[in-house]
């Protein structure tokens, strides 16, 4: 009887583990370093070792658990080809094939991208649960994303579908972003971009601002002041509404979701930043898809580890 | 043994049908009036008879036909549940239901949105073959368009999947859509939309062009004379060049498409209007998806009965 699924969402410092039963539930979460030395050939090893330390652990022999789930930081394809992780120094090969041969006892692999398979995470248990269709704008560093139709993460001919943060929604800038073009959502959406805005704002402006007394503001300064009611901060938040209402809206004319999920360390902005991207989202959406919810995503640093279970369940 | 399938493409002014073989060749095509008399209610029992009369004079008993599929101009849900067809007085009923009535020894019927149903089509059969997803932009009267993943149509929460024409692509636009927004696509990117627009350029400068010797030019007017180098009118289609690849841009980021496919009457404008869109769809793509093809549609006024064939062949 195949009662458990393994979520393991690898990132470039640590590698996110969970147990879960088939029904849904999280057993147990851990985490171990990401050892990205010798190109990170020995990522997979360590997460098999760890994998299997934890089952004798838990008395679980290999042949209960349904299978593993792995959300990589970048482009899979449907097969388990990974296609470059610059942050792992990992190049071209098949992952599931990999992980056949540390763990031939869970033949079951499924592979996917981190974010979007933190996209399917939020629908399964988080801001989109209940609902099959998702698009989550994930607003941390940088401005990452994941789409989830009729359940199913969508991958792309090129694995660049849920690119969100890419979307160019200043095609007038001249500031260039890190994927290298310029006026992408991330360079105003993320905590970075943010700030960047800010200080670009305020050097374009005389009007008096308590940011203009910290010298090294964070996007949560922004934020907070914001909520204050500082004039320069509501500006600057109801701009980065603005963009991500806007790209909102683009997705929407594309794919119609049933939900929009924010997540990231911005989300917890809270209304100052929601009620600003719904009222231009619903400015910009089409008149079918006004309606659309948009919600805070709800599992943190965990949604990886859901949508990898998820995965697993789905095969 | 089920050898035919039937495609309906019912438009507000007449219904074309196809006869075709279960191996995707269309046999017969022919046409009828849409008699959008009394709230439309004769439309159905007319294209029933019309089946009738066709698979009796083609000596094929209704047992033969593997299904009907019919594209209807407005919101269809995947039960076949149209939810107001304006343009042919419809209001919300199921349009499988109905036609099961009028010809229960075909049980099989699929229903879809014309514009999804179009570029199914075109994925199967003309500009996107071979391809496992597309987008079409329909650059007609308005600006329409699907959107196929997987060869499946992807008709959103609210049917408002494909509304491509709709992407807020000029946020500081004063003048409205006829969806009642400003800065769509469709504003700049239809027949109209290039005519209108180019009217405002050539009244905001005093460049010499051949335009303002024609009062009452056409967008095929800018196209033609765009090619011969007139200088105004070659702004003025790289103007409509950028919204569009931009756009498609935007679509890209989102779901990362194999192909996208222009199609309707503005797709006749050729390299003049082509170039521009692939140069700037380049710029502003994210860099997993710069290569991705841009194919003019093949099936023209066609592509409507080959996706609903297709959508019964699906089933």
């Amino acid at each position: 009887m195949k009662s458990y699924a393994i979520g393991v969402d690898l990132g470039g410092t640590s590698v996110k583990l969970g147990l879960f039963t088939c029904g849904g539930d999280l057993l147990r979460k851990w985490e171990i370093p990401t050892n990205r030395a010798e190109q990170g050939r020995w990522i997979l090893p360590e997460i098999a070792a760890s994998i299997s330390g934890l089952l004798a652990e838990e008395g679980i022999p290999h042949g209960q658990v349904r299978g593993i789930g792995i959300g990589v930081p970048g482009p899979v394809d449907g097969g388990g080809t990974v296609n470059h992780c610059v942050n792992l120094g990992w190049g071209v090969f098949n992952l599931k094939e990999r992980m056949n041969e540390l763990l031939p006892d869970i033949p079951n692999v499924a592979a996917g991208n981190d974010a979007n398979v933190a996209a399917l995470g939020e629908l399964w248990k988080g801001g989109g649960m209940g609902r099959r269709s998702a698009v989550l704008f994930t607003l941390g560093t940088g401005v990452g994303g994941g789409v989830v139709l009729d359940g199913r993460i969508v991958a792309g001919a090129n694995g660049g579908a849920g690119e969100v943060g890419h979307i160019t929604v200043e095609p007038r800038e001249t500031a260039v972003c890190s994927c290298g073009k310029r006026g992408c959502l991330e360079q105003y959406a993320s905590a970075n971009g943010l700030v960047r805005m800010a200080k670009a704002m305020l050097a374009d402006c005389g009007t008096p601002s308590a940011l203009r007394e910290l010298p090294d503001f964070t996007a949560k300064d922004v934020c907070d002041l914001a909520r204050e009611g500082d004039l320069m901060a509501v500006r600057i938040v109801d701009r980065c509404g603005e963009y991500l209402g806007r790209a909102m809206s683009y997705t929407a004319c594309a794919i119609d979701p049933d939900v929009f999920v924010i997540g990231g360390g911005m989300s917890r902005a809270g209304g100052v930043l929601t009620d600003a991207v719904r009222m231009y989202y619903r400015r910009y959406a089409f008149h079918t898809s006004t309606e659309t919810g948009i919600e805070i995503a709800r599992l943190g640093n965990d949604a990886g580890i859901y949508g990898c279970a998820k995965m697993v369940l789905d095969t």
